[in-house]
């Protein structure tokens, strides 16, 4: 076989074998295909696409390039959730201990990473003594006494993505649907979970700007899930506007923590996508036979407490401190040198708040990392106070700033005035979920 | 500028402006643009096209990224003629020579490279005592005595072609129209001249398997004429099978200077062709005003003899041997240890050749190159005996060998039975034309 009879096959609009993609992404890795072949076929991928077999079988092999965890000594459905990456999206906090206070099993390993904020992992740093870096017999012991526990990845799982994903970069082939697809699902597949229920995020503040983008990522990373064995369900959800509030990572585990105290109103959008993801996971467990039954176990959930209860026996599990995990403890984590109300410049509704720019306002106030050296501090961020719809006065904070290290502060408040829109008549927001795709409705 | 921007620009299908595409050109040369980012460019493009504006500023940006030569001192127009690769095309060595004794300039420069035969370069080497390798004003020296020369480009010229070709073979980018213009163009044009016959070839033997495609790239290649200032005139011609008979370097050599010795019919498709290429040149040149006059003129000078004196003339202050050059001495080139007739093996017609299984007969037999490093044997080869449409009985020849090494003989006679398909019923033959392209009915 070789390599340039594959691109030129792929060129031309063929598919590939499953053979064909196993000796791509193994002669990729072990250096056997250079990088200027790679580059040239997947630039083919991008303009050719891949079927769903295709996509399914670069998966398995992308998946296989590394170590695999092996998580069958668990108990019941291994449960995963992933975002495709959002401002202002804590869900994962709230979600994992809500599923495993109602019997799921949820052993989740998250990757780090460039963003707005950092990920879920920053946000479990920024709670003093935590741990992500567990071995993997601690990992499952952890799971088995407190039904969750969210570590990072191993460094040696899916080196085929972390390759490939670095040559996408800086080719202009990020954005090929099978390659998104097959880059998110061969890390989930090999973090071993049986069970993935995914937040495919669109809007302006998401890499899928539109709904049908989001519906074709959506749709092949279920059919992924059919053709590898796994149960897979997709929320295509709103990211015209951050989903939460908060944006910062300490900011962000205080919304958590307040969620999980009963204290945001159920009209909330971070309420309304964490209910879903919990509702598709609990279905997927056996654990609810409906949604109105899974919605019903996870709201007593938070009324009762045994949710928060769940995250602060992981954190304390993983080496935190969990005192902090009450509402009135985390004001410690996101005390700062500055808290500064911004002000709307004019009376009128809010139109539009463009959630990239909001996340990049947070994060150069120091909340998330431009390149991978950046190092993140925890508490400063921001708090968004109001949402598309709104009505506001001029002089009404549209948002708090947490700030420690004001070099870029201006930048900020500019980028900030930039992404929120007020204007004299009132427009509606976008719906906060677009649709959920199932294996069965695929 | 950003080169993964522009990437992803191509990727859009979005043209390129003339800053990006020296930006490119110049990057990719000094290498600061890496092989994987070009070659993930060279699929965009091969995917995405480009327009004759892009493909001209492609093809300027690569020519001046080496040496250029200055011809301008030499009298009138420039002229130059190129093949796009075929079996058995030996026209530059019979159109050169007579369009320079009808008056033209004739200062041509080829590459060297793969092919089935060698090219224009070891056909002339394999008359003894000549040179290709010649200094630029030496050069010029000769083309002022008699009007023609024909010499290795220099190893200086177009470093962009060169490194993006070598790129493209691994890649499967090959077949891109701007990029295979761009190639051929832009080393047209540093070789200095001002006006350039190309012959397109297109059937089974071609790289243009359609005539559709040659069609493109012959209108592509005029373009880049017109939009940088140089005359072009592109020929369709057909290679389903040999343009010549022979296919050897020597035989070729032979078989030109039976064709300038008034020894080859009018109607054989090699003269047809030599005639068009002329009638173009000289009408480029404005040495005549009418195809009738030009291929007047032509004739003429096969009739008077005045042609093959000016091939004579050119060899000898090349430094060769030119009392090689008349058909008796020319036996004396071609001898070699066995002379093998291959008989046909039914009666019937001859309904197809095709032009590339018989070049790599000849090739394996030593009178081409499959890898840079293989030295040519300049006498092998062999001579078609029959044409498609012929009729044959069961023992006539339809081929002669000239073998020195018979290693792979049989290899050679199985590759030529399956090229040469005989039946009951007899078939048309294409047309030698296809068509004619210049910048006024372009």
């Amino acid at each position: 076989m070789r390599f340039v009879d594959l691109i030129e096959k792929k060129a031309d609009g063929f598919s590939l074998s499953k053979e064909e993609i196993e000796f791509m992404v193994n002669g990729f890795v072990d250096g056997s295909i250079p990088d200027y072949q790679m580059s040239a076929m997947m630039m083919a991928i991008l303009q050719k696409d891949m079927n769903d077999q295709e996509t399914a079988d670069l998966t398995m092999a992308m998946m296989y390039s590394g170590e695999t965890v092996d998580l069958s000594d668990l108990p019941g459905v291994k449960l995963d959730k992933h975002s495709t990456g959002g401002v202002g999206d804590t869900t994962t906090l709230v979600v994992a201990p809500l599923v495993a206070a109602c019997g799921g099993t949820v052993a989740k390993m998250s990757g780090r990473g460039l963003g707005h904020t950092g990920g879920t992992l920053d946000k479990l740093e920024s709670i003093p003594g935590t741990s992500v870096e567990i071995p993997l017999q601690r990992f499952k012991d952890i799971v088995r006494q407190c039904g969750v526990a969210v570590i990072g990845q191993s460094k040696d799982l899916d080196p085929a993505d972390k390759k490939m994903y670095a040559l996408r970069d800086v080719t202009a082939t990020v954005r090929s649907i099978p390659l998104i697809a097959s880059s998110i699902m061969s890390k989930k597949l090999a973090s071993g979970a049986d069970g993935i229920v995914l937040d495919v995020k669109t809007g302006t503040g998401a890499f899928m700007r539109t709904v049908e983008e989001a519906r074709r990522l959506a749709r092949t990373m279920v059919s992924i899930g059919t053709l590898t064995g796994r149960k897979v369900t997709a929320l295509i959800t709103d990211m015209n506007q951050p989903l939460g509030n908060a944006v910062g990572n300490a900011l962000e585990v205080k919304e958590a923590v307040e969620l999980l105290s009963g204290k945001i109103s159920e009209a909330d959008p971070l309420y309304e996508v964490c209910m879903l993801l919990g509702t598709h996971m609990l279905l997927m467990a056996g654990i609810a036979n409906s949604s109105e039954q899974a919605q019903a176990m996870l709201k007593e959930k938070i009324t009762d407490g045994s949710g928060l209860k769940r995250l602060q026996q992981m954190i304390a599990l993983q080496g935190g401190d969990a005192s902090y995990l009450c509402v009135e403890q985390m004001e410690r984590l996101t005390s700062v040198r500055k808290v500064i109300d911004l002000p709307a410049l004019q009376d009128g509704y809010v139109t539009s708040m463009m959630a990239e720019k909001i996340g990049t306002a947070a994060q150069i106030l120091g909340a998330g990392r431009a390149v991978k050296s950046d190092v993140i501090d925890p508490a400063v961020g921001l708090v968004m106070k109001v949402r598309v719809g709104d009505q506001v006065r001029a002089g009404d904070p549209i948002c708090t700033l947490y700030v420690n290290d004001d070099t870029h502060l201006e930048e900020a408040k500019k980028l900030l005035y930039e992404a929120v829109t007020i204007s004299d008549t009132k427009q509606k927001g976008n719906p906060m979920i677009h649709e959920v795709i199932t294996a069965e409705n695929l």
